[in-house]
């Protein structure tokens, strides 16, 4: 498990009854499957795992490895508040096939996580995970920033192989690079950032509208992997736009109203989050429009 | 189910397994039963119903309510993450006999949360809820505030009858009071602005210091309702100090050390919460010796 | 000099050329006078102060004194980034008549400003100053919260005679009246938590909507002192939405339109700051056609 | 005047009774005009400006000028907190010879600098000004962000030619150079971003630290430029310690220690600013052994 290059954290779909809908989720793995992704995060924060029970979450796992060969590489999102849950889903998730998991930062008590205990708690559960973990520090959605000198703590740990930063400070970026050993993978969480993520020595990302765009993303990381900046950075300003929408302004119900535009069906949000108004999935349209690989359905 | 007076969060007994303690919770409810409080709400913030999963809150609440005469108000704390969930969480409390549920605003999707989305998510949580709901907001452990102008219109619905307010911004109190009707009870969530909270028409509170210091509190809001005005300041800022460092600094950490403390066994926090440093319990137990309802026991 | 009571820090009127208009100045500081204020402030945040140069500074505060008679205590904002300027400006205010000066925390680098740094800061104005000094902390403007713990070892200075708090925190305005000398008068800066502030001991408030409702905040306050609770907490209740219009919302502009509309003429204020649209106007106008004291004047 | 390149916004030099200290200035001066910098800025935030008065403020422009040469660009900070001190103090740094000026976002009034309040008080200064003007943005300091939306509206104009980003944000600088015209120099503000900006199409920087180790700051910049791209990463990790110790954690006052470790005496920042502590400029020593260009004096 060597998770460099581009990931999808891919949405969970729900039908109208906002049940998980396993047959949509098979159409849309295999949809994925076909595209120059490097591998696939289920459960993350855009997978809605925080709206899901421990069944739910285990038939995501158990349908996308089904769908998903040996041979690409299936992360799925084990964070849960507690130490002991985490260690419970990250074990249940290698179970069920996962090749690595993605555990995000507690936050409910975040007064209270220093780095001692951020580091105490990322230990305990690469202990008992089966397969490797990597970092999820998230800090807009949980409060919590896992610091550089506790991810340098973390790094030594052999089971602990990478981390996913979500956050826009490119300096902190470096510093995570600079601080770990080479096989530790530092993978960019936000699209906007990320051909500045790769310049700064980052091994990849887990990107949001990789989901959506992955060609786009793909071809945006080869170029800088390979040195041809200009294509890197011509693509990277291409992305901005639709990163934006998706991210900050429209979140879940965004991404999934642009799959849906893009002929992958991945139904609606679970509540309390509602579907993107329809003035709004006509501004996210016309953002999709500019995207050679997308091919919009008819409204 | 008229939620006036003092209401204390219980915290959630573990034993050094950090498994729900059935044993200690029953002796602590047999405890906090022989004080003057209101009522009790288990699976609060301070109960770490976060890091409960579904057994083991049904369990909480089946044993909170076999111990509590039907004269005692006990509400349970249902808020999850999805509405769906919410609404579960909410019928099962009911079966399990507690007299209203208290449900905190979902967060993990905190910059989706407008107005409207929390109005809809509480709506169908109240409709669907056998028992009275309390409205809670906790702005700053969910990065969600509720506003005003949403609580007016929630508490049009007849099965919310109140609401717990965290936030020390005694303005809002006041925009709650003043916007809402007269049966709608405005609790204060924080123990600092207890007394504040009550001048300006709050009908009571819900304060992590009272499954600690009872008699102090109850006695600060008869003070209040009584009109003795120089009792109730001179109470409140004796209970100031022992908030401060119950509330941001220790957290649920130094709310069951406190209690240890005084011989109510409540055990150790479930990870990543770890228990109070010995330092911390020492001051902890400096600022309680200044009450007279306490008995610390020997370290 | 007793900062005890209502003081209205009053706005400095500009003329359509954005001037300092001494002329306006004199006929509005001729009405704050027939009102029941206890005193008033020039130069506070709400009086443009970062606008004006020193000379423009020295002039209102000559013409302040000159209108106001010895028995009504005049303060005279005088805090500036350094140390320095702020001792010199602090000189010249004493010079020209005024009975204290009222200095907010520099702010400009506010990561470099700890308790220590802050203690030094006013010690060092403190001892310079010929007129006894006020703290004065508004967080939300200048990025600095002077703690308790600072304000409790300034309080020792015999030149440091009490403190404006701007914040909403009640649980603040508690700990600050509870660590500080009985002389030592905390005032608060914020009408939406005057009425709480009186009950947890405040000596008073410099509060923004004294200038344009003196009588309803000066019988607020009678009401709490003198312990007629239901008449003040009716009382806070009506101050309420024109605070929060006013302060949040529209500030110093939003602050001049009312005035103007109250038949107070004070002008526009300076650039970046644009006068308050029409619409605004109207809703300002609603609110005030509350308060029996303003007779509102044609559009 | 073509704002591309590295700037040094270079520190005030006082002596120990905390005056602007000339001589020192121009021996400073004369040092910094030895190195490969593009340009200085005076009067930056690492300037103080903000502690000192409008003739402290000529003379340090005037000095600078006479010591700068014509083929050097000298920018001045004109920033103030109402338009017509800016307007007033941009001629008056014109009049001296700065071939530019920079102006920061005005902040105490932050809820109300909207975007179209930021581009009327701009358009005013740019209208005045007989030099071109650079925007600036330090919402770290200031409270305000100038969006990118405010930005292209304002590269529109003729006499606004650049701005200088002091956020860690990459996506932003991404949207503002990609919102912008061509000739518009986009400058990052922080050294940490330096060459992550530099990818993504920034025209230069102006950085705290390129007054301590221009050498280190300008080869990064060139072989950004020319496509050594590991070099250029290499350099920028070698300058994220020293711009997180001299940024966010020591401030100007660690610059200024910085600086006379190296031998280029400023003497000490002025109040309420302290002189930094030993033990830290012993931190601030240690990074700097690390740089080739600088050679440490005897303590």
């Amino acid at each position: 498990m060597n998770p460099r290059g581009v990931f999808a954290p891919i949405p969970t779909p729900f039908d109208d009854d906002e049940r998980v809908d396993i047959a949509r989720l098979r159409a849309a793995l295999a949809r994925w499957l076909t595209t120059p992704l490097t591998g696939l995060v289920v459960l993350g924060s855009n997978g809605e795992a925080v709206f899901l029970d421990e069944l739910e979450s285990d038939r995501v796992i158990a349908t996308a490895r089904e769908a998903t060969p040996s041979g690409c590489p299936l992360i799925a999102g084990t964070g849960r508040e507690s130490t002991q849950a985490t260690v419970r889903a990250s074990r249940r998730a290698a179970e069920l096939g996962a090749d690595a998991v993605i555990v995000r930062t507690p936050g409910f008590f975040r007064t209270q996580m220093t780095d001692d205990v951020l580091v105490r708690h990322y230990s305990i559960v690469a202990d008992a995970s089966p397969v490797p973990v990597l970092l999820y520090n998230f800090t807009a959605v949980t409060g919590v920033d896992l610091s550089p000198a506790a991810v340098a703590r973390l790094a030594r740990h052999p089971n602990v192989i990478g981390m996913k930063e979500s956050g826009g400070d490119i300096g902190k970026i470096a510093q995570l690079v600079d601080t770990t050993p080479e096989s530790f993978a530092v993978l960019a969480g936000s699209a906007t950032t990320f051909y500045a993520a790769l310049c700064l020595g980052a091994a990849g990302g887990v990107l949001a509208i990789a989901s959506l765009v992955p060609e786009a993303c793909v071809r945006l990381y080869e170029a800088a992997i390979v040195g041809r900046h200009d294509e890197a950075r011509s693509r990277q300003r291409q992305l901005i736009p639709l990163a934006r929408l998706l991210g900050p302004v429209y979140g879940v119900a965004g991404l999934k109203a642009a799959l849906n535009s893009a002929g992958c069906d991945v139904g609606i949000p679970r509540g309390p989050l509602v579907p993107l108004p329809d003035t709004a999935t006509m501004a996210v349209r016309d953002v999709l429009a500019r995207f050679d690989e997308i091919s919009l359905v008819p409204r």
